[in-house]
Protein backbone atom coordinates (compact mmCIF):
# COMPACT_ATOMS: atom_id res chain seq x y z
CA UNK A 1 0.00 0.00 0.00
CA UNK A 2 1.28 3.67 -0.99
CA UNK A 3 1.95 5.56 2.21
CA UNK A 4 1.09 8.57 0.32
CA UNK A 5 -2.15 8.39 -2.05
CA UNK A 6 -2.76 11.98 -3.18
CA UNK A 7 -6.26 10.47 -4.93
CA UNK A 8 -7.22 9.07 -1.62
CA UNK A 9 -6.95 12.32 -0.01
CA UNK A 10 -8.22 13.85 -2.50
CA UNK A 11 -11.57 11.40 -2.11
CA UNK A 12 -11.79 11.41 1.22
CA UNK A 13 -11.24 15.62 1.63
CA UNK A 14 -14.58 15.72 -0.95
CA UNK A 15 -16.55 13.20 0.99
CA UNK A 16 -15.80 15.65 4.50
CA UNK A 17 -18.77 17.77 2.94
CA UNK A 18 -22.32 16.90 3.87
CA UNK A 19 -23.77 18.92 0.64
CA UNK A 20 -21.82 16.70 -1.47
CA UNK A 21 -22.23 13.41 0.64
CA UNK A 22 -26.57 14.10 -0.16
CA UNK A 23 -25.67 14.91 -3.52
CA UNK A 24 -23.96 11.74 -3.89
CA UNK A 25 -26.54 10.06 -2.24
CA UNK A 26 -29.45 11.55 -4.62
CA UNK A 27 -27.30 10.78 -7.74
CA UNK A 28 -27.10 6.85 -6.77
CA UNK A 29 -30.84 6.82 -6.94
CA UNK A 30 -30.50 8.27 -11.20
CA UNK A 31 -28.65 10.80 -13.13
CA UNK A 32 -30.31 14.71 -12.32
CA UNK A 33 -29.87 18.09 -13.78
CA UNK A 34 -27.54 20.88 -11.68
CA UNK A 35 -31.07 22.15 -11.01
CA UNK A 36 -32.89 18.95 -9.30
CA UNK A 37 -29.63 18.78 -7.15
CA UNK A 38 -29.45 22.18 -6.32
CA UNK A 39 -33.04 22.40 -5.04
CA UNK A 40 -33.08 20.00 -1.67
CA UNK A 41 -29.75 21.88 -0.64
CA UNK A 42 -30.70 25.51 -0.52
CA UNK A 43 -27.43 26.40 -2.26
CA UNK A 44 -26.96 29.17 -4.99
CA UNK A 45 -26.38 26.96 -7.99
CA UNK A 46 -22.75 28.46 -8.60
CA UNK A 47 -21.92 26.95 -4.99
CA UNK A 48 -23.84 23.49 -6.27
CA UNK A 49 -21.74 23.77 -9.39
CA UNK A 50 -18.30 24.40 -7.30
CA UNK A 51 -19.10 21.25 -5.35
CA UNK A 52 -19.83 19.07 -8.95
CA UNK A 53 -16.81 20.34 -10.06
CA UNK A 54 -14.77 18.96 -7.28
CA UNK A 55 -16.92 15.80 -7.21
CA UNK A 56 -16.17 15.30 -10.70
CA UNK A 57 -12.44 16.16 -10.32
CA UNK A 58 -12.02 12.84 -8.12
CA UNK A 59 -13.98 10.92 -10.68
CA UNK A 60 -17.07 10.36 -8.14
CA UNK A 61 -19.57 11.62 -10.75
CA UNK A 62 -19.83 12.05 -14.43
CA UNK A 63 -21.47 14.98 -16.20
CA UNK A 64 -22.62 15.45 -19.73
CA UNK A 65 -24.46 17.82 -22.06
CA UNK A 66 -28.50 16.71 -22.86
CA UNK A 67 -28.88 19.90 -25.54
CA UNK A 68 -28.85 22.69 -23.17
CA UNK A 69 -29.01 20.89 -19.58
CA UNK A 70 -25.60 19.25 -17.87
CA UNK A 71 -26.92 15.81 -16.54
CA UNK A 72 -24.49 14.17 -13.68
CA UNK A 73 -24.77 10.67 -12.89
CA UNK A 74 -22.56 9.06 -10.14
CA UNK A 75 -19.52 6.75 -10.88
CA UNK A 76 -20.13 4.08 -7.65
CA UNK A 77 -16.18 2.22 -8.16
CA UNK A 78 -14.94 5.57 -7.60
CA UNK A 79 -16.19 4.74 -4.06
CA UNK A 80 -13.65 1.65 -4.58
CA UNK A 81 -10.42 2.89 -2.68
CA UNK A 82 -12.29 3.86 0.04
CA UNK A 83 -14.02 0.34 0.97
CA UNK A 84 -10.46 -1.09 0.00
CA UNK A 85 -8.22 1.34 2.46
CA UNK A 86 -10.87 0.75 4.92
CA UNK A 87 -10.24 -3.05 4.14
CA UNK A 88 -6.75 -3.21 4.27
CA UNK A 89 -6.80 -1.49 8.03
CA UNK A 90 -9.25 -4.15 9.44
CA UNK A 91 -7.05 -6.88 7.67
CA UNK A 92 -3.76 -5.84 9.54
CA UNK A 93 -5.68 -5.27 12.83
CA UNK A 94 -7.36 -9.23 12.57
CA UNK A 95 -3.83 -10.71 11.33
CA UNK A 96 -2.86 -8.84 14.30
CA UNK A 97 -5.68 -10.54 16.89
CA UNK A 98 -4.76 -13.91 14.83
CA UNK A 99 -1.32 -13.75 16.15
CA UNK A 100 -1.64 -12.76 19.35
CA UNK A 101 -4.70 -15.55 19.62
CA UNK A 102 -1.71 -17.99 18.78
CA UNK A 103 0.92 -16.66 21.17
CA UNK A 104 -1.43 -17.02 24.03
CA UNK A 105 -2.50 -20.80 23.08
CA UNK A 106 1.02 -21.58 22.76
CA UNK A 107 2.10 -19.84 26.41
CA UNK A 108 -1.22 -21.72 27.34
CA UNK A 109 -0.43 -25.04 26.40
CA UNK A 110 2.98 -24.49 27.81
CA UNK A 111 1.56 -24.25 31.23
CA UNK A 112 -0.18 -27.52 31.14
CA UNK A 113 2.97 -29.34 29.99
CA UNK B 1 -29.71 8.12 7.01
CA UNK B 2 -29.37 11.49 8.50
CA UNK B 3 -28.40 13.95 6.24
CA UNK B 4 -25.93 15.82 8.12
CA UNK B 5 -23.60 13.89 9.95
CA UNK B 6 -21.21 15.96 11.35
CA UNK B 7 -19.87 12.84 13.00
CA UNK B 8 -18.82 11.29 9.85
CA UNK B 9 -17.73 14.93 8.05
CA UNK B 10 -15.28 15.30 10.45
CA UNK B 11 -14.02 11.32 10.01
CA UNK B 12 -14.00 11.68 6.56
CA UNK B 13 -11.91 14.78 6.96
CA UNK B 14 -9.01 13.15 9.81
CA UNK B 15 -8.62 10.45 6.95
CA UNK B 16 -8.34 12.69 4.33
CA UNK B 17 -4.61 13.51 5.60
CA UNK B 18 -2.27 10.76 4.43
CA UNK B 19 0.17 11.51 7.54
CA UNK B 20 -2.83 10.25 9.78
CA UNK B 21 -3.73 7.45 7.45
CA UNK B 22 0.19 6.06 7.85
CA UNK B 23 -0.17 6.67 11.67
CA UNK B 24 -3.64 4.86 11.53
CA UNK B 25 -2.07 1.82 9.55
CA UNK B 26 0.96 1.57 12.23
CA UNK B 27 -1.50 1.40 14.81
CA UNK B 28 -3.42 -1.24 13.25
CA UNK B 29 -0.39 -3.11 13.53
CA UNK B 30 -0.20 -2.35 17.90
CA UNK B 31 -0.09 0.24 20.37
CA UNK B 32 2.71 2.82 20.16
CA UNK B 33 4.27 5.64 21.78
CA UNK B 34 4.04 9.25 20.01
CA UNK B 35 8.07 8.82 19.51
CA UNK B 36 7.54 5.59 17.68
CA UNK B 37 4.59 7.01 15.96
CA UNK B 38 6.68 10.24 14.98
CA UNK B 39 10.10 8.26 13.55
CA UNK B 40 8.70 7.42 10.12
CA UNK B 41 6.62 10.49 9.71
CA UNK B 42 9.93 12.57 9.23
CA UNK B 43 7.93 14.96 11.55
CA UNK B 44 8.84 17.10 14.85
CA UNK B 45 6.88 15.90 17.92
CA UNK B 46 4.26 18.73 18.63
CA UNK B 47 3.15 18.74 14.85
CA UNK B 48 2.57 14.45 15.22
CA UNK B 49 1.20 15.13 18.35
CA UNK B 50 -1.90 18.09 16.70
CA UNK B 51 -2.56 15.09 14.15
CA UNK B 52 -2.80 12.39 16.87
CA UNK B 53 -5.19 14.99 19.23
CA UNK B 54 -7.51 14.84 16.05
CA UNK B 55 -7.72 11.86 15.70
CA UNK B 56 -8.56 11.04 19.41
CA UNK B 57 -11.30 13.51 19.43
CA UNK B 58 -13.33 11.31 17.11
CA UNK B 59 -12.58 8.34 18.55
CA UNK B 60 -9.92 7.02 15.75
CA UNK B 61 -7.07 6.47 18.57
CA UNK B 62 -7.35 6.05 22.28
CA UNK B 63 -4.06 6.88 24.27
CA UNK B 64 -3.33 6.20 27.79
CA UNK B 65 -0.42 7.38 29.93
CA UNK B 66 1.96 4.32 31.00
CA UNK B 67 4.41 5.83 33.18
CA UNK B 68 6.09 8.60 31.54
CA UNK B 69 5.27 8.21 28.11
CA UNK B 70 2.07 7.92 26.13
CA UNK B 71 1.00 5.06 24.20
CA UNK B 72 -1.22 5.19 21.36
CA UNK B 73 -4.10 2.25 20.11
CA UNK B 74 -6.34 2.23 17.18
CA UNK B 75 -10.10 2.05 18.09
CA UNK B 76 -10.46 -0.27 15.16
CA UNK B 77 -15.08 0.26 14.91
CA UNK B 78 -14.54 3.86 14.50
CA UNK B 79 -14.09 3.13 11.05
CA UNK B 80 -17.41 1.49 10.73
CA UNK B 81 -18.84 4.74 10.14
CA UNK B 82 -17.68 5.46 6.92
CA UNK B 83 -18.14 1.32 5.96
CA UNK B 84 -21.82 2.02 6.65
CA UNK B 85 -22.01 4.79 4.48
CA UNK B 86 -20.69 3.81 1.51
CA UNK B 87 -22.54 0.17 1.65
CA UNK B 88 -25.95 2.54 1.86
CA UNK B 89 -24.53 4.25 -1.18
CA UNK B 90 -24.11 1.05 -2.72
CA UNK B 91 -27.56 -0.62 -1.80
CA UNK B 92 -29.24 2.60 -2.78
CA UNK B 93 -27.15 2.06 -6.20
CA UNK B 94 -28.17 -2.09 -6.72
CA UNK B 95 -31.44 -1.03 -5.92
CA UNK B 96 -31.72 1.20 -8.70
CA UNK B 97 -30.25 -0.92 -10.79
CA UNK B 98 -32.44 -3.75 -9.75
CA UNK B 99 -35.78 -1.44 -10.83
CA UNK B 100 -33.88 -0.77 -13.89
CA UNK B 101 -33.53 -4.72 -14.90
CA UNK B 102 -37.03 -5.27 -13.85
CA UNK B 103 -38.60 -3.05 -16.28
CA UNK B 104 -36.34 -4.00 -19.04
CA UNK B 105 -37.69 -7.74 -18.29
CA UNK B 106 -40.79 -6.11 -18.41
CA UNK B 107 -40.74 -4.38 -21.87
CA UNK B 108 -39.11 -7.20 -23.43
CA UNK B 109 -42.42 -9.50 -22.04
CA UNK B 110 -44.98 -7.31 -23.08
CA UNK B 111 -43.16 -7.15 -26.70
CA UNK B 112 -42.83 -11.08 -26.85
CA UNK B 113 -46.74 -11.39 -26.46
Amino acid sequence: MAKHDPALSRLFHVLADPTRRSILTRLAEGPATVTDLAGPTGLRLPTVMRHLSLMEAVGLIATAKDGRVRVCSIVPEALDPVRTWIDEQRAIWESRLDRLDAFVMKVMKESET
